[in-house]
């Protein structure tokens, strides 16, 4: 067993501490990303101490002095971290009272790292789930932009990988607006939900001293503070709902990259991605790879992988903190960074796309998609639906015994043969710009339900609060 | 291959379905729990028709007569479920067409089984929610009754299963109050994102009727409506945040139970829980298991899977409607009914836990657990905090050597050999009572922190509204 | 609360048992999966028990006549099985004392239920694997016939979906051969590490009756006996295992699934899926879908959380049995009975599937799948393959420009003028089935390779052994 | 958009990559893990290319030179990686024409990433898998010593947390040999799968060149050639395998740590794990937390995770390549590197246990824990089973109500009261001792088989094989 040479925990600690061990809980790598926040929590901090007189205006001053420095290396990658000082605070508190002396060991009355620590994730999360938010925000106007540009642009709308409806593309395109809107809604709920202070709990029981957690929350732009010390030290709910909201965001972009790789194959043809996120093959001289769409469906996974953790990482755990706990950050670091760069990039992707109209309107007349749209003609004359279900079964079986492509290809005899109340007109509403148009109440795919859509997802978008 | 001998689905099909494929598909158990829901969407579905002249008013009497004598029949368990007619749309629709003839071939005018599907399972997930926020709302009400009867009550406080410091057993009970709020919140916010109406989604694309999708919306109480019909019938986003919120209710449920099991070995003792939630055991007759609490963490790992199901079944689907998606339900209905079951046993539980004070104080004594009192005397006294906690972990180290349980138990002049500051008045600092009075602000365990908590949380359950 | 009337568990009890709590962890519907296992193991224990002298000859006749005419009852479904009883042993334990009286108290003997549940799900999982193993091989035999009509028929292999080079069906299909050969040994291995008896280990640490754990483990087919008698309680490992063979059975039924989808949609249009395993819309006449295929994809995410749920389940838990335990069930029994459904129905599946070979060959021919084999011809008219890989590229980007489908339709000196090598024989490497036959080695995509898998694999199929 | 300035794919690709994309997809830290197996893969198949006349006897010679001092670059830290170049292969590809020239773009004829990826990532899983096999038996042999310490020392055996039966702590121990072993054998199973050659796949058909799969396997030491070569480049499988290993791997830890954790609480005080594996407090200067146990704990939640990313990932992915899967690598490396990490540690600090004997024994005494013992003492003396569990539990309850701690504090007239064939002799079979040397058959608690367990596992451990 290999044992580091560094000073021990304190007098009760008789062995130095592993270094295989040090080795296998080593996070300072995670630590480096709070590491700003737990500088700035420990600046308001030593000033609830000071205006609570449990520290001299003397020593606050040298605080601020020392961790101001010491922000400022971190900044400028001058900072030293020693990996056998365990975590950023140990980093900090050490660099500090090397700076400004006995100040320095004063900075940790009345805190733990259990209360400290936990207030560095929820201000980390806080700013990544701003950032979050904006690029979400991002790639909804992407797709508002392409959707804008193809309001009547006729596609087939599929249901079990069949063509089942014809479509516009500005409609299929905002469907993933209002996928990215409710997953708004979740990052603003979760950041709402983590938002309030766990600083004063110290290790669990809160403090002694006469401290002021209410101040603490303020400063550090809490909207409140944690009701009770076990909790606000033991509480990683917000990993999870960041996770589940990490996770529905990658489920969306899966849903959309696996139409992008299917639109893309030479069978589709529907629309081309820019070289920009496209790979070739090291054998193959002809391939260009949607690769980035691939790459997104496997990150996709990667974040549900993160959700089971952040789960199972707090079954069973009995109050208040234990140790487990800091694999927490892990799962909801890489969420974050993962889901971030994903819609980021995603987002520039749809930019370089470009539409094959022609075939998409090509294919929105194959498999008789506008056989609906023949029973609601049916209907229209008298029938009950369901029978008009059926006679229309019955033509398309017809048309297909045939090898006919479209129903507009069979002659009116044929037609009237299963439904005699069949006319000529019945050659308009087997059209697919007639199908589309038709659909026209909120929701609906025509044109003018597009333009309505766009209209309501840009008034949202416009909104100055950055979580709708 | 068995293949059955029911009708097809339509013309176009020359073979009846697989039976095998039918048994491997069927979901009536499924849908049983949404028929209700059906029945009454089509009602509003049917109304909605007729005003919009879509049906005629007779048509829609007709229909309203027969969907009424149906839901009869489904309260009173009359109802004839045929296995062969694939799901409850098709089996109300028969019947209905049964017992109205021709009207009701009319139902599905406008409709397809998509949107229908995504309407009923809302609705059933709404009243769900319902349930479960008031069941959640009582598990809230136990937790704090227990706790009202021990705002003072001292038990160790942990961190790492060590003891820490002292807390009352009131606070450590409010911390799940506080983690159930939550739970609550989230509960409601998914109810929210849920709560519009798919109906008017037709297929996928919506209807070319003259449909009025707002009036169904609002005679079925949602909200809204969904505002692209492609989202609107592949939208299941609202089962993972049930997943994660249902998720999180069991762990911290199993985080209660975890700790509840614990206080019931004979080396804890802290407490007794009622015969009504134990079991014996076939061999050993003196055994009496706090069984509830370990089904219930078992049960946590369960609902946890369901999350990680929901999740994984939507990555990489296309738009609009899959087949898969029909295994949406089965986390859904499992995650609702297991987690409310557990709430719900739990909260009873609770109720019956009979509380052994001695056995907790005696236990808050151990492992120096006033010993961050001693360190925070020190710092009154001048030293820096770093340097406080130095030596009193001297002071702990040689208690410990001596094989003395408590600090009290060492004479002044010991203590005085790691800091010569320390004065006679120690001895209060070191009782667990002092320890737990001074800790009185916002969040700490003080007993009149413990009596705020209660009064706050009381001040929410009384509130009208369902889900805070 | 709600409390049942039922007989307490012992004289320890006072209360009874909660009514909603016995609701809560009700298993009997689980338990009946595993009664006739129960039974069995019941008889060789009572065996046991006579033979070590520990029970009485007559008792223990008594007790083989008590024990069968049970099973005679649960095989005719007239064993009235009683909720209040718990589970199975209890249920089977009360009716074989009412049965033969005193006799039936002393089966439980030297045992628990600790012991004899741990051997009765082992029987009975080990009988399940035993079924899916062989529905196993009848899936890979519906591969291997479809291939065998197919070794030659030529389609394009895709990378990244996209037209990555010509490739034979037979040769595709085989693919699948593979990976449900590997699960088969998967299955075997699960079987092989579960099938020892834990009976002899009663509660958690043996028995101090002279018993014979060799003889019942023996008697019950099992390979040996667990070694430690607290593990043999405790270990639910093989679940994991199982669900893990069950996930990966599932993920390998889902990709083809997939391929299947898309292979039915208009735009491929490759093959057809029987109407047997299809169905139809209620609103759209035209539709038929490949619904099987769909719902298989989203079993497989039913069964990744069983797994997930399996794993969990065990986490954290202290020796020896913990009631969380008995939720190992649920994920047991749904794993193998989804996963078997599947494995048979999509082995009936592919039989119904007819193949589009003329689409799949003018697939083959898009995308400049030969490009490739033009590298390599210019390979061996000695360019190192980079610079040939990179001047096959500029050629395609040519065809590509002037909208010609294949390298063939470029003429010679077009080609040349990126590499002048190229002569006149080039057009016999540019097509695929000189591509396809030219890839003639183990595992290669030729038409001899697929013959030489198939036998192979038909050499597996025909071992007498289940699980190869 | 950020675009980089590197050179495109190929002549097709007008744009270069986005830079942003760029950093989305890096791996080349994953790819650091797999460089030297790339490079031995390489040298292999340059050898294969020139016995079989595709490449010359001299180019063959200046590339086996080129790889020889980039490895040798790489082990000494000085190998240039540029992130340009996307990975490792097209890294080394790069730098051996650098260094050879020509000879370098000669490399990957016959050759692509696909087939070249497969085989750097099993032959990297290979070796990895055999240092964690290594690891796992010195695991074991930490069980064993310790167990070897303690064949009688008695402790309480827990089921369902509450005292069950005395028990011998070499026993239990010795339950964790047995789950290590069945690791073991996961491990070996695992590698066993993977162990076949996906060389000569090449892109997904094979090759066009007269190569030879079986040299290449043979040379790199695979076990045989992978059949199918769409598998062979598509097949991830043995990364779900070595995840769902490593799972219960850390489940197995994790109960293990569980009951190390509770066993150092002052409540049971069974054992203290040495300084080097413990943490102390920021605040509370008197703690010493077993911290490692803790974290192992939470590392299971981490593995649990990648073994539902890795299962997630391939869903549903069509054959043969998908970009998805390079996503593959991160949860295998990180399965083998947390989990090799954790199984180290581990038995490092069962070194350290130091263990409280006198603690343990007065334990197993609390809770009755021989209760079964008095039953079976009925049983001897004619009552029938059930009837004997019975009348022990009324004892029991005497017992508890007179607030006696063992049975053996019962008068013989109160025992008699509820079965009168109790006689003096029966205070013996109420001793933990008795109980414990009673259980002494296969598997039992006795110490004697506590012996035969260890001499089992010693001769396993023994066997010069890596994976049993």
């Amino acid at each position: 067993m290999t044992t580091s040479t560094d000073k021990t925990w304190s007098p009760l600690f008789k062995e130095p501490v592993s270094a295989d061990f040090r080795d296998f809980h080593e996070c300072l790598d995670q630590d480096k990303r709070i590491a700003l926040h737990d500088v700035a929590g420990s600046r308001v901090h030593a000033d609830m101490l000071a205006r609570a007189g449990i520290i001299s205006p003397a020593d606050n001053e040298a605080i601020q002095g020392g961790l101001a420095a010491i922000a400022r290396e971190m900044r400028e990658g001058t900072f030293a971290w020693k990996k056998e000082l365990e975590d950023v605070h140990m980093n900090v508190e050490q660099r500090l009272t090397d700076l400004v002396g006995d100040a320095g060991k004063r900075l940790h009355t009345a805190r733990s790292r259990n209360d400290q620590n936990a207030t560095d994730i929820r201000l980390y999360a806080r700013d990544e789930l701003d950032a979050l938010a904006g690029e979400i925000k991002v790639l909804i106007a992407s797709f508002v932009d392409l959707a804008e540009q193809h309001p009547a642009t006729i596609m087939p709308g599929f249901t079990h990988l069949q063509v089942a409806q014809p479509i516009t593309f500005g409609h299929h395109l905002m469907a993933y607006a209002e996928m990215f809107l409710r997953d708004l809604e979740r990052v603003g709920q979760a950041r709402g939900r983590l938002n309030v202070s766990p600083l004063g709990a110290a290790a669990l029981a809160g403090s002694g001293y006469p401290i002021d957690p209410e101040y603490s929350a303020q400063a550090l732009g809490f909207a409140g503070v944690c009701h009770n010390s076990l909790d606000a030290v033991s509480d990683r709910d917000y990993i999870c709902d960041i996770a589940n909201a990490g996770a529905l965001i990658m489920v969306h972009l899966s849903r959309f990259c696996e139409e992008v790789i299917m639109w893309c194959t030479p069978m589709f043809d529907f629309i081309e991605v820019g070289d920009q996120f496209c790979t070739g093959s090291s054998i193959m001289p002809q391939k260009r790879n949607p690769d980035l769409a691939e790459l997104v469906r496997g990150k996709a996974a990667r974040v549900i992988g993160n959700l089971s953790f952040a789960v199972t990482l707090n079954k069973n755990l009995p109050l208040a903190f234990n140790k487990d706990q800091q694999e927490c950050k892990p799962p909801l670091t890489d969420t974050l960074e993962t889901t971030r760069g994903a819609v980021s990039v995603v987002a520039q992707m749809i930019r370089t796309i470009k539409v094959h109209k022609d075939k998409m309107l090509a294919a929105a007349d194959k498999g008789y998609s506008t056989a609906t749209d023949l029973a609601d003609y049916l209907v229209r004359a008298g029938l009950p639906f369901r029978d008009a279900h059926h006679a229309v079964a019955a033509i398309v079986g017809l048309a297909r015994e045939r090898g006919l492509g479209t129903l507009s290809q069979l002659a009116l005899a044929d037609m009237r043969r299963f439904a005699s109340v069949i006319g000529d007109d019945v050659y308009q509403v087997l059209t697919v710009e007639g199908s589309v148009a038709s659909r026209n109440h909120t929701g609906g795919t025509a044109p003018g339900q597009v333009h309505r859509q766009i209209a309501r997802v840009r008034a949202m978008l416009a909104r100055p609060s950055t979580h709708l």
